[in-house]
């Protein structure tokens, strides 16, 4: 049976202007190979309504899973909770459990639960809750789609309270090895190896490092014997 | 006159199986950003014929200008050129002029031009050349598609190839303030200043470090006055 399958939607022009380096795509990359979820594709998409939902409904369609990250906390630039109801036609409202989270974190702190704070509090219809033990206001999950917060710290925490009610599958296996030859005098020899083993993935990235050329070549699968056989074949074809 | 638009693409497994951290994103979207073209998507597709050619459709048709990284190398994981070749329906062949930039190269190295090499030559019809100084394979801009290498020295080179030759527009102008109060306190007034200045864009993005929450209050816009008017108002609202 093939993985589940997975696409990701970053959401903020901070991204896109070139103003802050998002760090989320590469967590959940590593994380969903772990747990054997094949994440096909990202997308990055600004603070528009339009934008959002017309990203949310092609992935949530194609995908198993969506995660986003950004876009759900207290200020007017937060659009992505209400986006994702208008994506799949329903209402939105500030929930009693979401709220009384929240009520209770601020009582806590001896700070005003006042309405932008509320506002975090607004949840779709028929979402459940994503816990978030770093700042509390919670995530949310609609259907297929996983919506969580941008801000790293919370973003990963929001991951590990997810993932572990996702079905994964075969997580995938690799084995690399670094050959100092440019990749113009490997390419033959790999795509050879590539043919004689076509359920593995076969890359090839190449560096320059103080003018010396070099490959790190990465082979891939689920099957774990595969990816030793065919990292024994290349490792006797280019030896160090 | 609106800036003109423009969309990434990135191409590769590495980047969605978490194993490589994508750089060229914020690379290019920086200095997009100075040129006055605006970056409003990007999209990450794994080493995929299908997955390839419908993004570069998706995105040439509805933006000014479509950048490419990786997928342009010698091996046989390498297909980026056929597939922008196949998605606007035009051959694709080995050229005399790229044939030439490369086999005086490798002359130049001693190294055999052999037929993986040769395949770096590889340029859809009606294509112009994106000079590459780092590592001389060069990159090619068909249509409004301009197609570079993933190896972030060489993606580099290459945006500074391509982007003299484009019509920018207005540089997106920006101002920050730091703030240390939490989000839910600043959101009102953010959102009326977020009314009274239209056509700026007012972003918050919050932080906690060390148990104590703040955001970065970021303005940004194409008139400077406008985003100065505003940013002295935020000062008033949040002094030091």
């Amino acid at each position: 049976m093939p993985n589940p399958t997975a696409a990701m939607l970053v959401i903020g022009d901070e991204i896109l202007s070139g103003r802050t380096r998002d760090s989320n795509m590469h967590y959940l990359a590593q994380e969903l190979t772990h747990k054997g979820i094949d994440l096909k594709e990202v997308r990055v998409v600004s603070d528009d309504r339009d934008a959002i939902i017309g990203a949310v409904k092609a992935l949530a369609e194609t995908k198993d899973h969506v995660f986003t990250s950004g876009g759900i906390g207290p200020t007017h630039d937060d659009i992505t909770a209400e986006c994702i109801a208008a994506a799949f036609g329903v209402g939105i409202t500030i929930r009693d459990d979401a709220r009384a989270l929240l009520a209770a974190h601020y009582d806590r702190q001896g700070v005003e639960f006042n309405a932008a704070r509320q506002r975090m509090a607004r949840i779709p219809d028929g979402a459940t809750l994503i816990e978030n033990p770093v700042s509390i206001a919670p995530g949310f999950t609609l259907e297929n789609v996983h919506v969580m917060a941008g801000v790293p710290a919370v973003f990963q925490a929001m991951v590990a309270s997810v993932l572990p009610g996702l079905v994964g599958g075969a997580p995938l296996l690799s084995q690399s090895l670094r050959i100092m030859q440019g990749e113009g005098l490997i390419a033959g020899p790999l795509s050879d190896l590539a043919a004689d083993f076509p359920e593995l993935s076969i890359g090839s990235y190449p560096f320059q490092r103080d003018g010396i050329y070099g490959a790190n070549v990465v082979i891939r699968g689920a099957d774990g014997a595969q990816v030793d056989a065919a990292m024994a074949r290349l490792s006797r074809l280019f030896p160090e």
